[in-house]
């Protein structure tokens, strides 16, 4: 296990990846991340625990020189790499690797955009900074899953350090050995609990992964030392965590295309595992409308994860109804969309959606992947009307398109920066290239700009 | 499980213990842990890694108001916590409560010592925080050992932070609720991995414990939610990191005494299940010297811990030689010490120690526990000249004496702050009590006050 040099040989790669390995396919996936990430950013900068976060920050005393997007507050760099990450997961709207379960884009964009605001970074290499980390983070996490999350653990706290680590790195320009440090760094850092699923402290798991990943590049480019070897050492990050893992997998296929080319972005915000029932029960809606009082029961057929991570059958919360795939049908089936405003409270104890997420069965069809499903209507002559979902919206297979994309972007933006704004830094989005400073979309997002 | 309300019940007693709760042995305790951890963090301070931390601070831009202890430089409070927590652990010189394995005054001690520069801050008052932040962490930390840190987790790393945010919930009034959000907050920023042992990366293990439990009492003191119950939650801190443990005794025997009464100090700057070994080889220290000739090899009888943690062979350089009970005999065989001067690259290297260390052969007795060894010269005779250790120095049962453990400090101190103000350090430690601010001592050991 000593000798199988992963560490080295992953760090390796992903430092010699020169400007022009990195694609223009995957350069367009990186807008689009970075598109989706600053709508839920937007779209969470004024939750509550973000408040509460500034709060607390102010009254310990910080420096007060990084933006925090959507805010007027300001924070040092860690802490605007944590709260931006934070905001980006809040609404659990962000996007989802589905063979890692990571959330990549939190983590690895809070850590570039905070680091634009200390070196020079234009909108060219801030992408490429962002493929290179979100392929750190993603072989990582697809090793790592799933085991290790059922165990117990949040992905992406588990991870995403990874990720920050190597995108502040490529920027810092850290060589292999530092890169390795701090490899070590954030996996003695990683950490994560599902326990804190419906509480504030869940948004701290890539919130604490972005501040850790920057905090290990700073550290071991000065010098600071730690396992060169942390991703196979006898008491390392794999072998302590998941020890019964393949670790070669992390480098298995280097240089064939890269991850980001798999990533989810959600049409829902809520768990993505629910988004194929969603996406069943919406296609059903008007049907289900017409036929209410004949619909004897409803069979959500899905994937074994479903029940597992929302398998809340009675939520009273807003936050409790993203983790109830009842809920989360019910909505499909009576709003026929399922963004934030179905996850109120008041949306939630609605006696309507009560009613019909009481009449949802729950199958687990052990052949179904994340992103499949099968929404049976059951009526009460014992006919059935059926829809399947074989890859669900936002999926590899089945990608939002740019327009989906924009829309769900603006329509979180334009309520906290206006609609002139939120335009401008959309079309600036898809603009950014060697020639635009990657600070200009924070001026944008922070009214400077306009 | 989830009935168990057992991180209720522990906050409840930890909430509810009042000043006169907490008696004179138990203060006079917390007065020799923080004699101790003052050496080793003033010992400490002139660390290469506590100047790469600062100097990575420095270029990240952070705010400068709070004491680094024996150094110029300021940070704000959350990184002074941070860096006087590492500073405690970096010679690998503290304390280490025995039942649990952890080293509790580090990131307590640098929890309270950090808030006394914004909240006023008496030192009986300090002390009595202290007492019940050590509490916490012991107490949490001798359910997970040992099976957790033989599966490779630094025991401090994964419980200094509840020590921490339970000083600090203290010291800033935190009701019950608001600490066992804390404590899920803390939980969820747990780590620390063994494979960091001989790196710069594992003082920061005791240092983030810090930085997290003034973090979590601070944000959950303004509102911020986390699982009430992660301590026995389904996917909580012990059913994810320990399943097999009773988790139960965590509360078992509340208010029947102390665990600080059964804390151990260090006389000697290595890992602490090497100290009885060190001890057989300072008293058998003129037996070898006289007959160095005729001895064939040196038995150490130990505990299984022994080549575990320190078991290298044939360590080169001095934080190795720590890791190496190899070393540790040899260097009380020749030296008759045990101090920083013995964990030069150069004593490691030096041929007379190294010629004893290769005579010594490891024997592990399953009856020894940790503070317990025999030392064996066998001479090439046959004979044998055998030291038995009941209770290693610093231990339990066989505490260093006042005057040892001011020595200890002074002998450090001295070095970077001088005689004068050393001597008015420890003498302002015992006399400690409601009529002088903590933050005195900051004063002293920093040159304001002399």
């Amino acid at each position: 296990m000593e000798d199988s040099k992963v560490t080295k040989k992953f760090c390796e790669y992903l430092v010699g990846l020169d400007n022009k390995d990195i694609n223009d396919k995957a350069i367009h996936e990186a807008k689009r991340c970075l598109m989706d990430w600053f709508g839920v950013v937007l779209g969470g900068s004024t939750h509550k625990g973000v408040d509460i976060i500034l709060k607390t920050l102010d009254e310990l005393g910080i420096a007060k020189q990084a933006t925090i997007i959507g805010r007027k507050e300001k924070t040092d760099v860690l802490h605007a790499a944590f709260i931006n990450s934070y905001m980006s997961h809040v609404l659990d709207y962000d996007d989802t690797h589905l063979d890692s379960f990571v959330h990549p884009s939190g983590p690895v964009w809070a850590t570039i955009v905070a680091l634009s605001e200390k070196y020079p970074l234009n909108g060219k290499d801030a992408l490429r900074a962002f493929v290179v980390g979100f392929e750190a983070e993603t072989r990582i996490g697809r090793v790592l899953f799933r085991h290790h999350e059922e165990q117990g653990f949040h992905m992406t706290g588990m991870t995403g350090g990874f990720g920050a680590a190597t995108a502040a790195g490529r920027i810092m320009g850290l060589n292999v050995e530092q890169l390795q440090r701090a490899f070590g760094i954030v996996a003695t850092y990683s950490s994560g609990l599902r326990a804190m699923f419906g509480t504030m402290s869940k948004s701290a798991h890539p919130a604490k992964a972005a501040m850790s990943g920057i905090y290990a590049a700073s550290l071991a480019k000065n010098g600071f030392t730690s396992a060169l070897n942390v991703l196979e050492a006898p008491r390392g990050y794999f072998l302590v965590n998941a020890a019964e893992t393949d670790i070669e997998e992390v480098v298995e296929g280097l240089g064939q295309g890269f991850e980001i080319m798999k990533n989810s972005v959600k049409p829902y915000s809520c768990g993505v595992v629910t988004h194929p029932v969603i996406e069943g029960g919406i296609a059903l809606r008007t049907t289900f409308s017409e036929q209410s009082s004949e619909v004897d029961h409803i069979v959500a057929e899905v994937n074994s994860m479903v029940p597992d991570v929302t398998g809340k059958k009675t939520p009273q919360t807003g936050l409790e109804g993203k983790f109830s795939v009842y809920h989360c049908l019910a909505a499909g089936l009576i709003d026929g969309e399922c963004g934030p405003d179905q996850f109120t409270d008041s949306r939630v104890q609605n006696l309507k959606i009560v009613a019909a997420r009481d009449k949802v069965r729950l199958l687990v069809n052990p052949d179904f992947k994340e992103y499949e499903a099968r929404v049976s209507l059951v009526l009460k002559s014992g006919e059935r009307i059926v829809h399947n979902v074989p890859f669900a919206l936002g999926t590899e297979n089945n990608p939002l398109t740019g327009s989906q994309l924009e829309n769900k972007c603006f329509s979180m933006a334009k309520q906290v920066i206006g609609e002139e704004a939120a335009k401008h830094l959309i079309e600036s989005i898809w603009c950014l290239d060697e020639t635009v400073e990657l600070r200009k979309l924070l001026e944008i997002s922070n009214g400077v700009a306009i």
